[in-house]
């Protein structure tokens, strides 16, 4: 079992990712802007411990940062002094609001390439976790979503396939942190499906793999 | 019954969107840069006619634009003149080889938004197909793969949509032009999972959609 931080864990994707993998064991600290806050939703969902997300950054194994795009910038500048040698999970879509149902890729091609340039070559980073819909998530219902992970570091990436695995979801090896581009923009196709298709939390499933667990 | 020119179709791809159109009783053309190795196509696959790229996007309802990445600025550039008040679907995903598993997308966002900007705004442009395997498409079998249809024409995207039931497949409006960068993205990882996870074809499905027609 992982020590393992929830960045911006009092938002509606950090709390479900914080809810199922203190269900399944991991000691789960939820961080926040308001440590007041972190520390309700942490007795709230059975997480170990709350506060600032730059007091629950430091000593993890794993970081999961789960904060609007208009807040990664900062919020990983607040985070990048107490990382150490943990693994950091970039959960961004870019989603530029009012256009969330429009694909707008950053100026690096992802958020992933954007937190890589921002939290440079030393820290361990992976990204994932885009087309999961939080509120699915944040029950006991099964996610019919495969869970995308990419990144350079595959020992990394292992790991945070594992944490999928943990949350009762199907995570898949993306390939490279570069790929990250293919999830981020799905989400906005995803949007789109859930108001074109009546849908209440559209995901995707991949076909034809052979060798992947099935959850 | 539509007239369909498939541009590049004795490629793998065009040729497998050929067979199951004419198969469900179109007028398909069949255009290659060898006009003679596209009436072979035609003659083998069923097709009512084959000739040069230009020659068979003249007077048509819908152009299939069927080509490596590296030939779609020529083959538009080729049909263009022909092109009238045809619906042209673009499906192009740009693979920059040899890194074909890694998501380079170009300088426009998307290969879509490439064409768009060659073709000019008078031309009823869509993309898709880019996620299905053509080895699979160019059996009778089932392809368990979705298809996301893109454009800001949304009766030209609603045809496209119609041709793909025609061929046994779900087709998805995935929304406007510029969010076919998520499925030119995916094809990259979708390459990815294939050596990754030993499969032989993998695609995607969409899930909880509940007024999508099932295929």
């Amino acid at each position: 079992m992982a020590a393992i931080g929830i960045i911006g864990g009092t938002g509606h994707l950090g709390k479900a990712i914080a809810r199922r993998l203190a269900k399944a064991g991991h000691s789960v600290s939820i961080g926040s802007r308001d440590g007041e806050r972190a520390r309700a939703t942490a007795t709230e969902i059975g997480a170990r411990t709350g506060g600032t997300n730059a007091a629950m950054a430091a000593g993890q194994e794993v970081l999961i940062v789960t904060v609007p795009f208009a807040a990664q910038a900062a919020t990983l500048a607040e985070i990048a002094p107490h990382i150490g040698d943990a693994v950091v999970v970039d959960t961004t879509v870019p989603l530029v609001p009012p256009k969330v149902m429009r694909v707008q890729l950053p100026a690096a091609g992802s958020a992933a390439q954007t937190a890589a340039a921002l939290l440079g070559p030393a820290v361990r980073l992976v990204s994932g976790f885009h087309n999961v819909a939080a509120h699915i998530l944040d029950t006991d219902a099964l996610v019919d979503c495969d869970v995308l992970v990419f990144g350079d570091d595959v020992p990394a990436r292992n790991v945070v396939i594992g944490l999928a695995a943990d949350m009762g979801l199907r995570g898949l090896s993306g390939g490279a942190l570069a790929n990250s581009a293919a999830a981020e923009a799905l989400t906005s196709v995803l949007i789109y499906l859930n108001k074109t298709y009546a849908a209440d939390g559209a995901g995707i499933r991949f076909t034809g793999l052979t060798t992947a667990p099935a959850v």
